[in-house]
């Protein structure tokens, strides 16, 4: 097999977090084949060393081109901010990640300044601020880490007053600047928007990466003449390193819909 | 090299929860060295399947049997709870583990009835009940599973309102119950317990098993007339699977002390 436009889009996450990529790219998109990649024994990467997720984040990588994948989508902030450039440096089909797409939507609503939340390893990285100021040197921009978002989204308190709490908390220092956009920067974070918006206020609109990669993908596979052809029911794989309990249950609030095809590799 | 008196005691743990058996080893036995591992690269295992964390558990207890320790210490509730008896099958020396001291302590000090919090899959593995009524099958156990703990733990709001709040739900079922003993079962929790016995209320006793293990250690040891005869500066070696950012932070926050041989090793 080669790769040809019937091939796959290949999405890839540390865990369940990418599922809101693929929901989005379902939706954009409705004859795309896509291949789902979660490393879900070896989550969270965003507690992991720069080594660590790169050597992880490259052996994904490799297993999707294997798989002939058309166009490959880091769906997961930690590893595009980390590894996004050695996925680039081997891939002979072109790559997508959500940082990118997240810091290309910020710049164009933006006119006063950024605000972006993530994991710790993204915000240290400054991958965003990269980014953002590559594309528009004069907006500032604010990170703030927010390491208790993803276990209070994979939890399911979405509406609970501790995630209340914890968001007026963690967003304090960017809502003291002028910030008129803030980048949801990691993919468990949409789960949170209504909450988000309402402690952030209606001055400031929530960026949600899952949406531009998507509008992204569109373009990049018109550009390159590789949209599938088929008009059928496309196929949907999730390829997993683990199913823990509780598994179908968060994957398919992330996903908006049940599993069909799933199938584990040991690693 | 075989194993001897002088042999260290090797401690495993998925992450760094178990340097506070080792921080209650220090103190109960300050002559025995110490080989502490930490598979900090795939952390936490909680969330993981049995089988993953099954054969993730054994390949650390092969790794410290190689390395001649005199006794197994599993530091992780979770390990133990699923992996204990994998790991006892294959040890030709003595192996201790936190649920079994923690279940043993809750009995001695309950007269009706001992709640448990852990990991959902500590809690959603029995163990703790089914130890608890080996030993006195009249005691009623009430379990909680409380997944945002450790979390909450690591961004270090062990004082935090977002907490207490946590907390308070977490609990509210079993304190509805007639409990005199609730079981810190995850090596994090110990550093929530003034926050948690707050809350729990005075006529709850804590049971925190880094304490109780130290004291079971110090019995085998006897028992087996395998004290470190030394009289000098023990040594305490540190191994761990990956150093993210801030481990020295998080990690010394559980030790109480900085780390001096810290070494990884890459699976």
């Amino acid at each position: 097999m080669t790769v040809s436009a019937r091939s796959p889009i290949g999405v890839f996450d540390s865990g369940i977090g990418g599922l809101t990529v693929v929901r989005a790219l379902m939706e954009r998109l409705p004859f795309e084949d896509i291949v789902y990649f979660g490393d879900t024994a070896r989550v969270p990467y965003g507690v992991k060393s720069v080594d660590t997720i790169r050597s992880f984040t490259t052996q994904i990588a490799d297993y999707l081109l294997e798989r002939d994948v058309k166009l490959l989508i880091i769906a997961c902030n930690t590893m595009a901010a980390v590894a996004g450039e050695a996925v680039r440096a081997r891939s002979p089909v072109p790559v997508l990640d959500v940082i990118d797409a997240g810091a290309r939507a910020a710049v164009e609503i933006s006119r006063k300044g950024i605000g972006v939340i993530g994991t710790p390893t993204t915000v240290n990285s400054n991958a965003y601020a990269r980014n953002i100021h590559a594309l528009n040197p004069d907006l500032r921009v604010y990170s703030q880490a927010c390491p208790l978002f993803v276990p209070l989204v994979e939890e399911g308190w979405l509406d609970h007053e501790v995630t209340r709490l914890t968001a007026r908390e963690y967003l304090k220092p960017a809502l003291v600047e002028q910030i008129d956009a803030l980048v949801l920067g990691c993919t468990h974070y949409p789960l949170l928007k209504p909450l988000l918006q309402e402690v952030a206020g209606p001055g400031i609109r929530l960026v949600d990466s899952a949406i531009t990669i998507a509008e992204q993908t569109a373009r990049v596979l018109s550009e390159m003449e590789m949209h599938n052809p088929q008009r059928q029911e496309p196929r949907y794989d999730y390829v997993v390193t683990d199913i823990p309990l509780r598994f179908q249950t968060i994957g398919s609030r992330f996903l908006g819909r049940e599993f069909k095809h799933l199938e584990q590799v040991r690693w």
